[in-house]
């Protein structure tokens, strides 16, 4: 029997959750439940559509209903509230706010019985497996994680909200000299400001002023002061021409010392490049998804992180053919 | 209490081990066992070394014994044997006979009540976690392991034992513009020859005929026939010190195709970069010896491999603090 899969919120990751599945024959889609009018929105690969409000009635329909909101303000209430009824997986990424939502989404699960997985994607997800691995391989050195190049949501989001912007794109690029630093051994301290520069692209209203706008920028707390950021203007045309879609990527690097003294230096990087952010996202949600119900018919319920999950439960494969042909 | 580590074999593996454990605040050396005379053996950190015929006498004394034999010879034998007495970790790496050797321990392990886990390192090891995390989350796509910069022991080996040669050193090197290719999103089939070259560093004993021992080099069946191979004859001097140390290291690469008609490209990369290759084995070693000592103490038996282990079962921190400062 085909696992059962629920999409909850249709944007991009949740369009990405739907051809990702499709990409998976053991997984069927149930269909996809939005807070918009069902008759106005059209799938990719004509998944039915119901009414959020209807979510209930599929109880026994759905094994997993993996929650497509986003992290700000939909996951905090929706990822607790559905974990009541389903089995949920969510890619809540506001890092400082993890153990609040943890500790809610797990109340849900073990009032109910049902398993949950949150802050599965890239990171928090496969970064974070990377710094987990990598640090208890390599006690005795430090841990490096770059973002970029690529588009950051959070800061295009941030830079739209200052009064003239029409629309605007903020791209994280890690700084190369740092990168080959610590690609080459370096155990050293970098500030914000040595790791990541910040290139924003922004479209401004008629009569904007400009250089007002490039000031908040470079000035923002917490988004921009710490960084080296660099803001250019251009036309909604360029902006929709040259910086479409959602690439981003990064990498975790971590060097160590191994050996007497220390005297030699081990290097583990984890690397990813995407020319989606959500639709990569979305691939990992899935492959957990299918993990997530194997724990859940092994009796586990709570919630759950990547860290709890044993790498076999998210292939098809079975043990004999990981062990001869993948280890 | 401390996880009390035992190391059986005392080679550049064994050596690499006895440094690794000092870095794990958690853990204590109980003895080194060599089939040597132990008072001809001196340990890095005057770890006590027996006769590893009285390894018998420890059954209740180690909580982990890491067996750091050869895969050709040592292994098939001892971790069999050895997981009879005690729970055992291994770094069997000679992958066509790993279905066989799993099934020999996994046997011993059930028989006898002990926890075992085999093939622990890079690769086997943190190499097939990444073919298996990352195929799993781009299921449409190629994975690509590229090995080296570095020194095949093997390899190396092979050229020793022809007629003629005095000492060797084989160097695996991925072709450049193949590595390119791959992290450039191509899922093209690429032959040993176009995926690495072999760099062999040979010292020949007086008189020897040269262009002999290059051909058989060159010529050597499953070895050198199928790559580019090339052959520098060099003096023991000159070996000894500009190829000294056993340094490796390489990559596994997976592109794989996401979202609609597959027009997206997600590429995930692992690398290792280590000065010391048995040094880096060792600490892999050291790590699951963690994990498995917790797995026995839950009651699991049997044989395992890296693909059984949840992550948090790695760490020494708790599950509260992984999810706040990790994930």
């Amino acid at each position: 029997m085909k696992i059962r899969i629920g999409i909850y919120g249709y944007g991009n990751l949740g369009r990405g959750v739907e051809s990702s599945v499709l990409q998976n024959k053991d997984m069927e889609l149930v269909g996809v439940f939005t807070r918009r009018l069902p008759k106005n929105v059209t799938t990719l690969f004509d998944t039915p559509v119901y009414n959020a409000k209807d979510i209930g009635t599929f109880k026994d329909k759905i094994d997993v209903l993996i929650v497509c909101g986003g992290s700000a303000t939909d996951l905090p209430i929706q990822t607790p509230f559905l974990a009541e009824m389903f089995n949920v997986v969510d890619s809540f990424d506001t890092h400082a706010n993890i153990p609040a939502h943890f500790d809610n989404v797990d109340r849900s699960s073990r009032l109910c019985g049902t398993t949950s997985m949150i802050s599965v994607g890239w990171d928090p997800g496969i970064f974070s497996l990377g710094r987990l691995y990598s640090e208890t391989i390599l006690p005795e050195g430090n841990t490096y994680t770059f973002w970029g190049e690529g588009v950051s949501q959070g800061h295009s989001d941030a830079i739209r909200r200052i009064e003239g912007v029409a629309d605007a794109k903020q791209y994280t690029i890690p700084v190369p000299a740092t990168v080959e630093k610590v690609r080459a051994g370096s155990t050293d301290t970098f500030s914000a400001r040595e790791m990541h520069t910040r290139e924003c692209y922004v479209v401004v209203k008629d009569g904007a002023d400009k250089s007002r706008i490039e000031r908040e920028i470079i000035h923002m707390p917490n988004y921009f002061e710490n960084h080296k950021t660099t803001v250019a203007f251009v036309s909604q045309e360029v902006l929709n021409k040259d910086f479409s879609g959602y690439p981003h990527g990064g990498s975790v690097i971590r060097a160590g010392k191994t050996g007497v003294d220390g005297k030699s230096t081990g290097i583990i990087e984890c690397s990813l490049k995407l020319d989606s952010n959500p639709e990569f996202t979305a691939s990992v949600l899935v492959a957990y998804a299918r993990a997530l119900t194997r724990l859940h018919n092994d009796g586990v319920i709570g919630c759950l992180t990547v860290y709890d999950i044993p790498p076999k439960y998210l292939t098809t494969k079975s043990d004999q053919e990981i062990i001869k042909n993948l280890l």
